[in-house]
């Protein structure tokens, strides 16, 4: 049976769950694959840590050109993370001839198509299945199985972190630093959270999405993103009134003349597939104009399952390797000349339903004041709450409104936000309705 | 650009789906593919019809055979259905060289060993990913982004109309007879439906997906197989009481010893994602040793979304063709050394939850008289609902049992069938929990 090396860069989470997959289950790789995978090199700086799988020692070094250099190294596995240093690594290897798979999707965002470029030119191939959405297989989902689709839009729940912690804060009524906090010691959130909590993250995985979906250039800058630690109790408990869940959501559509692409907490009616989607779960929604919708959910990190969607593509390019069919199908799903830049719409120009909170003082006058301003702007409201009347200070006014447009929003609430009766900054968060 | 030529085979309601993606977007599948998929033939006995698709009718024919003997004809896509007719013509097809993608389940779970082993024989490919989920890209998941894991289970819910029908009895209480003619003059149920409602179509895409999970030769008459219309609205709305929803689920485990494979009716816990998936939607949940679970959900019938998986095996065998890489992956996913047959458990192994229904006499002693029986074959009772007194005649009597052996359910109920006090067959329903 032929065997095709792999070299791993990082022996953290991931290359652990990668390695232990290729060590405990070789036979049903060969059986589906046939041929074997084997673990040739394991590359880190820490080889004293104890990663929980029995890898022989001669395969473990500190040195990563080791593992680049070796000539008979096929596929090199990056799974370091961070910019430079896996950026330098990358295209060392590729150089090299070495075909990748990363799960590095931050690097993928910053300098994706410095990278396919460099692998393309010299005919190799990048899996980075692993880069989006853990062990579920939505990037080989719109590269292959939905190719027949003019893709019209993505909405994604795309960060474990930031829905574990909406969601205890949905089902505890705990605030957003209590549950970081639980989240921190449970290993769900890393002692700097805010690439999870701020949708940086999310919005590195749009990116790479964005360009799948539609053929455009990787352009992170264009994604707007917005985090959720801002989201209190108090929201959430009016979002649940008002027939809604709030997710971290990762929203892109595309109606033909250009594209909107951005990450913000949302409201999402409750009865949708998406609202059901907890913990750390993750989850993609995507539109076609073909296959009318399709959903794919299941664990979006961990050892395991990232490991799992590792070896997915250490299979594909392993196949495209024994079939002389390197390039098979492009690393980001389009020609070169099918690749196109698109414009990218500003926030100012989103369309769409909010939800506004007013910290507002607890007397007659206040509803028909902020209502005014809104009317003015040309922003019509669905629905108001406002707490009773046994408080003392500010209180919540919360409201819905009709579709409005953003920039209006946004000068209707800096005139708002102005009034003497307002007491602090609205909260504003977006509504999305799919169906 | 090279141009691969299709012909088509059945110019029904997937056909007319698979012509109208290929007319109207030829510039997104050449973006991504680098090549044209030209529709050079259409065969159908009737051609009178109008399809609503602009097609030329220079391509028409009424004769299969003209299509399949042409020699620039690169892939045939068989959308005839049914058993004798498609079969001869993806034989003599693969006779010719051809390639092949087909939507037909029921001849692939019949026959799919046969055509598999022929287009192996002669070096062509068998797309089939419309055989089973619609527009869900499921076949191409298991084959391909999840092939690093020893699958443990499979959980579909894969026949839209039986759904649908379900869905409308939870949320409107009517009677099975009742909303299967509803869901006929909607065009959701066929005149006669019995594959669809008796859980026959649901048990030739599990025995495809089988084959694809374990590596097993196809083997139809290995699921065991029962259908949805003896459920009424009593059973409805005991089973929302006990907190949970009716689905017709696809079932099969690996517990590494032999496997389970069944359909039927089938109590799954409400707050699951599965219990979400309503109306004529389908999914398919999956677990696998290394990605825990993923979940694909999406529209598992219908003219575009049916379409959009044809043309997505349409492009996969065209890159294949492109690249000298047909066989690249196996039909079945397995290589031919790695298929085995495996024991199927006979449905009496069976060890679940039951739901029982009785339709017992109103006096006291009856509750007693049936837990006594059910305890001598050490069936343990959890829950039980008994009507109120102000029925006359027989009264149901519901009860959720702990996990129990399907053998002994049987002889149990045989002998409760033959109390006095007991008027009609029990209704039995099992209990599905994979978390």
């Amino acid at each position: 049976m032929k065997t095709i090396n792999v070299g791993l860069l990082g022996f953290g989470t991931v290359g652990s769950g990668m390695a232990k997959i290729l060590l405990q289950s070789p036979e049903v790789i060969e059986s589906r694959l046939g041929a074997t995978l084997a673990l040739k090199w394991i590359a880190d700086l820490d080889l004293d840590t104890d990663r929980g799988v029995a890898v022989d020692k001669g395969i473990l070094t500190t040195d990563a050109e080791e593992v680049i250099n070796d000539p008979e190294v096929d596929i090199v596995v990056e799974l370091i993370g961070g910019y430079e240093t896996a950026k330098r690594f990358i295209l060392q290897a590729i150089e090299k001839g070495k075909h990748i798979v990363t799960a590095n999707k931050a690097l993928l965002a910053a300098h994706g198509d410095e990278i396919f470029s460099a692998a393309s030119k010299k005919g190799v191939e990048v899996g980075f299945e692993a880069s989006v959405g853990g062990g579920i297989p939505l990037i080989r989902s719109i590269k292959e199985g939905l190719v027949a689709n003019r893709i019209s839009g993505l909405f994604g729940i795309l960060n474990g972190t930031a829905n574990y912690i909406l969601t205890k804060m949905t089902d505890e009524g705990s605030p957003f630093s209590e549950v970081l906090k639980e989240a921190q010691a449970l290993g769900y959130a890393e002692a700097d959270p805010t690439f999870d909590v701020e949708g940086i993250d999310a919005a590195h995985k749009l990116t790479i999405l964005l360009s799948l979906a539609y053929g455009v250039p990787i352009d992170f800058e264009a994604v707007y993103t917005e985090g959720i630690s801002r989201i209190t109790p108090i929201d959430i408990k009016f979002i649940k009134e008002f027939g809604y869940r709030i997710k971290l959501l990762a929203i892109s559509k595309d109606d033909g003349e250009a594209i909107e692409a951005r990450v913000h907490a949302t409201l999402i009616p409750e009865d949708t597939m998406l609202a059901n989607v907890n913990e750390a779960y993750n989850a993609l929604y995507i539109k076609g104009d073909a296959v009318g919708s399709v959903m794919l959910y299941g664990p979006g990190a961990g050892m395991m399952p990232t490991g799992s969607a590792v070896v997915g593509d250490l299979v594909d390019v392993a196949r495209n390797i024994m079939n002389n069919a390197v390039g098979r199908v492009p690393s980001l799903g389009h020609q070169p000349a099918g690749v196109k830049s698109r414009r990218i719409k500003s926030i100012e120009e989103l369309k769409t339903g909010y939800y506004f909170r007013f910290s507002a003082e607890d007397r007659p006058g206040v509803l028909s004041k902020i209502a005014g301003i809104l009317g003015k702007h040309k922003i019509s409201i669905k629905s108001v709450h406002q707490q009773g009347r046994d408080s003392v200070g500010a209180v919540p006014l919360v409201m819905i409104t009709h579709e409005a447009k953003e920039a209006a929003v946004q000068a209707a609430l800096s005139e708002t936000d102005q009034l003497d009766m307002v007491k602090d900054k609205t909260v504003l968060i977006r509504i999305e309705d799919w169906r």
